[in-house]
């Protein structure tokens, strides 16, 4: 089990390396796991989000406890929305409610998929193979905007705002997802808490049936949906989502103005487990 | 008005620039309209996707005559889907069916914003100034998937398979949309013939209120959605998407092997204006 994060220095320049005892070794890249010889204190570099995706798959109804609640039949292929990768920010950035929308925004805390190697037409042991590693997703929701229109439900839009997916602090390679829990709290009080283990489709499949659709690239994530207690976020709420052995990645709504969705800006609250 | 193509020269590597009387003038690029000096023959030269989108944002239900054939409401905001790049392929390459789907696959003559500046919270008189130009699009869609689950209509999976974006032959920079049709043509016999003024958003209010919710990149294309005439492609039938003053968009339905996504294999059947 190894845990990779990506972080700017103070120069600007970027890094992605392999933590360990507070330090980065860093390395070639994601898809390229060659190290390059240098090794920086965590103490000088500010945490990014973790990867850069072209494109975050999200999943809904993925959790059998979810479906039951619902009262959905658990589906029969992954269903999945597309987060543009303009809506990525790292944690400590905070989440920028759209100036045109007053309603209600909601978290959902999930387990993340990092893909290591372009992935088409996948086996379960190519998609397996091609996993680099887990992360942790806030996958935010202006829920109020899902069935505004009765014609057509808007699920790209009412997720892919600019800020609306929260991915880190880190990634963990190796990571035994099926022992896991998600623990999500809002303002420090527990509001989901689920197993990984009552997944619809393991990660390995969820990979292995959307490569059958779609090419997945390198640093591209799957959200793997999430479960039992979703809620809403008042303006200035944290959310703190939490994977043990993957750390706590924390995100408040911000105001309208005064937010950035700069990941460049991430703060430093970020808790990576290593 | 200038026509603009984005081609791959004999060593691979790839040019961008103005057409005219049968050579390339090389830009920069499309963010960076500044020439090189360099100008080479459009015969040494074979066609690509004129542009490099990093999301293509497509419109639902955005044509006055078809939301009557309809029977629905013309909406009160844009209506749309996420398309990943991976779908994009240029004029002349083959669609692939996806080897798990034996449905109905269907094509969507559109005209194609492309965005040359980036573009968040923009005026209309900001959009306007950030359009770079117009392309041609088919839109193509797995319609059997569309509501085969019927809690979740999967709009981004029927959607978004590899191969699934036809775009090009070329990219006409200060287009009078006003005035043009799209025409698109099945096996050589007409299919669609509509006017673009029938649209519901125009285009710069459609990057206006776009750029309300997610930040439209650079080469970034929005489908402006189809209207009357949409139609299955046989395996094996060829889709020719014309608008006057662009050009004509030609893809075939392939058969599932052989065929390849890759827009390197743009074959010489485009038909640029200029």
């Amino acid at each position: 089990m190894d845990t990779w994060m990506r972080l700017m220095a103070n120069d600007g320049s970027i890094v992605f390396g392999r933590v360990e005892d507070g330090y980065l070794h860093e390395y070639e890249g994601l898809d390229q796991p060659v190290p390059t010889g240098a090794v920086l204190s965590l103490r000088t570099l500010t945490p990014l989000a973790p990867c850069t995706p072209g494109k975050v798959v999200a999943l809904w109804n993925n959790f059998h406890a979810l479906a039951l609640k619902l009262e959905k039949p658990v589906p029969e292929h992954p269903l999945f929305l597309i987060k543009p990768k303009e809506s990525v920010i790292g944690s400590g950035v905070p989440i920028r409610r759209p100036d045109h929308y007053a309603g209600k925004i909601v978290f959902e805390g999930e387990i993340g998929i990092v893909i290591g190697k372009r992935c088409r037409n996948a086996s379960l042991a190519e998609a397996e193979d091609a996993i680099f590693g887990y992360t942790i997703v806030n996958d935010v929701t202006a829920a109020g905007l899902l069935a505004e229109n009765p014609h057509f439900p808007q699920w790209c839009r009412a997720k892919g705002f600019d800020t609306f997916c929260c991915l880190g602090p880190a990634i963990v390679s190796g990571f035994d997802w099926r022992s896991a829990r998600v623990v999500t709290r809002l303002d420090g009080v527990e509001r989901q808490n689920y197993p990984l283990d009552d997944m619809v489709f393991t990660p390995a499949q969820q990979v292995s049936l959307i490569s059958q659709d779609l090419t997945l690239e390198p640093g591209d994530v799957i959200a793997c949906g999430t479960s039992l207690g979703v809620g809403s976020i008042g303006d200035g709420a944290t959310v703190e989502v939490s994977i043990e052995g993957i750390g706590t990645l924390v995100n408040a709504l911000g105001a309208k103005t005064g937010a950035t969705q700069d990941s460049a800006h991430a703060g430093r609250e970020a808790v990576p487990a290593a």
